[in-house]
């Protein structure tokens, strides 16, 4: 389940450094296209004027734009775990997962709550129409669940959560609340769908904590 | 925060009934075209020949893309409360929600959990690039949302639910779990983290359930 297998070919090892960063500009470039754009909306000739590159180059490094769609969903993965960490790796107390919760509530008004979740919004868009890239987000969204699980099992194992709780449930329920919650946020332009959503979530797991 | 205003538009109701039919079968045509393709992979000429009618009919009725995107919006979310009609209106207890997330859970898995929410993935898509559909998507929400909260007030009101319950949010904890569990469930192939995403919800529900 390690989504990174998909970029770490071959190529990428023998990879010089200029190469590694001209690779890395392309992947930046289109990652902020298509959050914006959408894939479908995002042009190779876009890419090459965002990063100053010739189409050559882009087809070089990935073969092709789904290659290069492959390179956004593993970028965007890294990118948004990495934005939450230490937070991620430390989900094992209730006021944790509501502090990581409120943390991404805090960031979607800070943006308006314009623009969505940028993997959600690739599963949507990707999910029917590039079987690859489904394959890759539903790793990404493991990754992200990952922890979550990890932290309400590290709360169970020390004896704080209920063994009746089934940490697995509790963790995708959790991920779904907050998918579906930046979703109706993204729409309504308000963060309230996403705090009532983690909200209900997190409540419920709390009853699930041995008092 | 009626969807349907969008649609009433004088033009409308001055419809022959041949012109409704070929609005419709446009507004029919243009729908499923977008729900496999999405409406960006969608042209004009794609629902030209799929509805055939000529350009000119499409640009009479709806006046250009967008007119035709939010007529589709307002035609998925009236036929998705359509389908989802009894239950729907029948949401006063904790079976009746089980029963109805329980049904679009079968329907998922009848197809294989491929396809997603028709109503979210138009709303991922468009949220930042079309502002009136971003509008209309956030009224098929707030209608979606409508009938679960009226359930839960119902109880409130029959004593079946505690005072404590805030039932908006609760209603929108519970769309969000929908929704989030639809996209999940889309990427996955797998209706279970839907199952798990509305379970958590609607068990939190019954923790207000007056016994």
């Amino acid at each position: 389940m390690n989504s990174s297998v998909a970029v770490e070919k071959p190529e990428r090892r023998r990879l010089t450094e200029p190469g590694r960063k001209t690779r890395d500009r392309i992947i930046e470039a289109a990652a902020e296209l298509m959050f914006h754009h959408g894939v479908g909306g995002t042009s190779i000739p876009d890419i090459q004027a965002a990063a100053r590159v010739s189409a050559s180059q882009i087809y070089h490094y990935f073969g092709d734009k789904r290659g290069l769609v492959l390179a956004v969903v593993n970028f965007q993965t890294d990118t948004k775990l990495d934005q939450q960490r230490p937070l991620l790796d430390n989900l094992d107390s209730i006021d944790a997962l509501r502090a990581w919760c409120a943390k991404a509530a805090d960031r979607q008004d800070a943006m308006g709550c314009a623009g969505g979740c940028e993997i959600g919004s690739l599963a949507s868009e990707l999910a029917e129409t590039d079987p690859s890239a489904r394959t890759d987000l539903s790793a990404s969204f493991d990754r992200w669940e990952l922890p979550i699980r990890s932290g309400l099992a590290r709360m169970q194992a020390r004896g704080e959560l209920s063994e009746r709780a089934d940490v697995v449930s509790l963790a995708t329920a959790l991920l779904a609340a907050i998918q579906g919650g930046m979703l109706l946020s993204q729409v309504r332009r308000s963060s309230t769908a996403y705090r009532h959503a983690v909200s209900a979530v997190i409540d419920h797991i709390e009853t699930y904590v041995v008092r």
